[in-house]
C-alpha cells in the first residue's frame, strides 16, 4: 500500500468558489499483491484527506482483493467518525459517511485493478459487463485568465466573454471531437453567461449544451435563467444550493436539472426524490465510494426515472480509467460524462493514458483498468507536490490575492 | 445450456391460495463451461416458464460467463415481451419486466456460478464479500392436512389449530435449531391465527415471530389483527393486497409491514416508498433478477431505510446456497431468511446440500455456489416431473378437488 501525493499544473479555470490555484492536488493510491502486481486508485490530494489515506492504508496490510466489504469495515475502523470538508464546497456538504465513502473510493479502485489483472479481465466485467464500446464525454468550458497572475500567459488564452468561449470550445473539440459543451459558470452576472450560451447555440449548432454555476444564484434567478435558456440547454446543473432550493427552480423551469451538489450522497436521495428536486445526477466514484457505489447510485436512479451523467475535478489517467469502466457498465448512464483531462495539457502519471478521440474513450478490454503508472513520471509530480507549496485546494483565498474584495458567495445573484 | 425440469414431494401445506400439490416443480439449470466446468441455477418448473428458459438458453449459447449485461440482453431478445402470470399470485402481480426478470435470473445464478469456479472463489466474493458466516433462516409454519387425500398421512401430522401449529415448530426447532418462526396464515378466520400466534409466543418466549396471510384480508382486518398483535409480531407479512391498502395498513399497525407480494420488482418501489406502504421487502433472486438485482434493491431498501428478508417458494439445494451466498454478502439483510427446505424432507438434485444447524447456514467458501449436481438424483427427480401429471402449479384447483365448494378470495376477512 503506497499513497503518493502529486501536483500537476492547473489554468486559472474560473468558477463560484474563486479561481484554480496553480497547482492541482491528487493521491496516487498503489496497491501490491503477493504476486507483484500492482493496482492504481487515484483521489484528491488535500492534506486533510492525505491524513486519513495514509490511516487507511496502514490498517489494509494483507486485505484481501475480493473482500470489498472488508475494506469498508476495515477504513472506517481505521479513520473513526470524522468529518472532513472542502474548502471550496463545489461537491456539496461533508458528513463522516461522505468523508468515509471519500476515503474508500481510491482503494476500491484499486482493488478492482488487482481483481482484473487476477483474473485477467477488465473492470467492467467486475461491474456487470460492458453496456457500450465508446464512452462519450463532454467539453468542459471554463472562464478562465489569460495566465496566472505574474506568470506567462497559459497556450489555451483568456475566456472572459462569449467570444473567448467559444474559441476554447472550438479549441477543445478541434483537439479532442466533443459532442456536446458543458460550461462552467457562476462566475460572471447570468446574463453574460446566458449570452455565451447563445453564442454557442449559434456557433455548435447540433451540440446538447449544460451550464453549471456551482449554486451561485438564487431560487429567483435560477428560474429565470432557466426560463431565458429555455430550449437551449440539455440540463441546468446545481443553479441554486439546498434541496429546497432545487425542488423551487425544478417545478418551474423547462428543462432538467442536474446536481454534484446537493445528491452526493445516498442519505440525500430520500429527500430528492420525495421532492423532486433533481432530475439529473452527476455520479462520481470519487465521494460516493467507489465504483460498486456508483452502480449502486445508478440503479437508484434507474429505479426513480433519474437521468445518470459523471461529474468530475481535476484528475489524472487513473481516475479517466475508472470513470471509463464505470461508465461503460452503467446502462443508465447515458449524458456524456464530464472530465478535466484536456486541461492537464498531457501531464499524467499513467504511461498509457486513455485517449479522447471523436468525444469519446474506447473501452478498453485490458485486464484490469488497463492503465500502468509511469514511475518516473509519478516522481515528477510528487517532487511537484513536494516544491509547490499548496497543501489544500483553495480556489477563494487564491483569488483574493489578486481581488482583495473577492467574497465567495453563494447564492451571489 | 441444458433445462431440466424436476418434481419432488410436497406436503399438503395450506394458504390463502389453496394447498401445495402432491409434487412441487422447479427446473435446474446447467451451464457447461468450455473447460467443462458447470454452473448451476434453479427457478420455478411451471410450463410457461419452461418454455421460456428453453427459449432463452437455445440462445446462450456460446456467453462469456463475466458478460452479465449480455445475459440480460440476450434473454430479452429471445423471450420477447411477454406476461407470465403465477396461477397462485403468491408472489404479487406480474409483468414483462417480472417475467423477463424470472427467465434471467437462473442462468445469471449459474454464470456467477462459473465465474467463481473460474476464479476459485465463492460467489459471496463475486457480490462484495461476506459479511456474516453464518445465514440464519426462520422456521416456516405452515397450517397442513395430515397427509395428501388418498394418501397416507405424511411424516408431519396435521397441523390445523394452535396445538399443531406449536407441534410443528417444536419439530423444525429441535431438527434444525431456528431461532426464529413464520407462521403461513391466511387459512383460517384471523382469530384462530391470532390464537395460534399467542401459542406460539408462549411455546417459545424469546424467538421473533412472523405472519404472512398472503393478502386475505381487507385492510381494516388486517389494522384489526395488527392492534391484537401489537408486542407479538417482529413483523406483519401481506396482510392486504395492493400498494393503497398496505399504506392505510402501514399507517395504523404498530409493527412493520412486510412484503414479497406489493414489491415484486424495481417498478413497485417508487410507490411504495413515496406512500411508506412497507417496512420490509422480502427480497427473491428468483424473481428480482438474479443475485446482483436484489444487491441493488438491498442498496435502495438501505438509502430509505426499509429493511430486508428474504422470500423463498418450495426449492431444492441449488437456490438455497445462491439464497446463502446473497444474504451472505447483503448488509442490510437482517431478518433471518425463509426457507421451505425442512419440508422436502432431504429430497435434493444436489450432492452435498448446505446444512441448516442451530437455525444457519454456515456460508461456504468453496469456488462458485459450493453445491454440485447429483446426476442421479436429477435423473430421478426428472422422471417424477414426466410422471406426476403437473405441469403448473395450481394450488386453487387441487384444494377443489377435495373441497368442491372452495373459491379464492383476497381479502377473504
Amino acid at each position: 500500500m503506497t499513497v503518493t501525493p502529486v501536483a500537476f499544473p492547473d489554468p486559472p479555470l474560473l468558477n463560484s468558489a474563486g479561481v484554480h490555484q496553480p497547482w492541482a492536488l491528487r493521491a496516487i493510491v498503489q496497491v501490491r499483491s503477493a504476486d507483484g502486481a500492482v493496482g492504481l486508485g487515484e483521489t484528491y490530494g488535500d492534506a486533510p484527506h492525505l491524513s486519513l489515506l495514509t490511516r487507511a492504508a496502514a490498517a489494509l496490510k494483507n486485505v484481501d482483493i475480493f473482500d470489498l466489504s472488508g475494506l469498508v469495515r476495515t477504513v472506517a475502523r481505521a479513520i473513526g467518525a470524522v468529518d472532513v470538508p472542502d474548502r471550496h464546497g463545489l461537491t456539496g456538504g461533508s458528513t463522516t459517511a461522505k468523508t468515509l465513502a471519500k476515503v474508500v473510493a481510491p482503494f476500491e479502485v484499486a482493488l478492482l485493478d488487482l481483481q482484473g489483472q487476477a483474473i485477467g479481465r477488465p473492470v467492467h466485467d467486475l461491474l456487470g459487463g460492458k453496456v457500450r464500446d465508446r464512452v462519450p464525454f463532454s467539453a468542459y468550458l471554463f472562464y478562465k485568465w489569460a495566465g496566472h497572475p505574474g506568470a506567462a500567459p497559459d497556450g489555451w488564452g483568456p475566456a472572459l466573454d462569449p467570444d473567448g468561449i467559444v474559441a476554447q470550445a472550438r479549441t477543445l473539440i478541434d483537439r479532442y471531437g466533443f459532442q456536446s459543451i458543458k460550461l462552467k459558470g457562476g462566475v460572471f452576472p447570468p446574463d453574460e453567461e446566458i449570452a455565451a450560451i447563445r453564442a454557442l447555440r449559434d456557433a455548435f449548432s447540433g451540440l446538447p449544451l449544460r451550464l453549471d454555476p456551482n449554486a451561485a444564484w438564487t431560487p429567483e434567478t435560477s428560474v429565470k435563467v432557466a426560463e431565458q435558456t429555455d430550449g437551449l440547454l440539455e440540463y441546468l446543473e446545481d443553479p441554486t444550493g439546498g434541496l429546497s432550493g432545487m425542488a423551487e427552480v425544478a417545478a418551474l423551469a423547462p428543462m432538467p436539472l442536474a446536481t454534484n451538489m446537493c445528491v452526493v450522497a445516498f442519505a440525500d436521495l430520500p429527500e430528492a426524490v420525495r421532492r423532486n428536486a433533481v432530475q439529473v445526477v452527476l455520479a462520481d466514484h470519487h465521494y460516493w465510494g467507489g465504483l460498486r457505489a456508483c452502480a449502486e447510485l445508478a440503479a437508484i436512479c434507474r429505479t426513480w426515472g433519474i437521468g445518470v451523467s459523471m461529474h468530475s475535478n481535476s484528475h489524472l489517467g487513473i481516475s479517466l480509467a475508472a470513470m471509463v469502466h464505470l461508465a461503460a457498465s452503467t446502462p443508465v448512464l447515458t449524458y456524456a460524462a464530464d472530465t478535466h483531462t484536456p486541461w492537464q495539457d498531457g501531464v499524467d502519471v499513467v504511461a498509457d493514458p486513455l485517449p479522447i478521440t471523436g468525444g469519446a474513450v474506447t473501452v478498453p478490454d485490458r485486464p484490469g483498468l488497463g492503465v500502468t503508472l509511469d514511475q518516473d513520471a509519478l516522481a515528477r509530480l510528487h517532487e511537484n507536490y513536494l516544491r509547490c507549496g499548496i497543501t489544500e485546494r483553495d480556489d477563494t483565498t487564491y483569488r483574493q490575492r489578486f481581488e482583495p474584495g473577492y467574497v465567495k458567495r453563494r447564492p451571489r445573484w
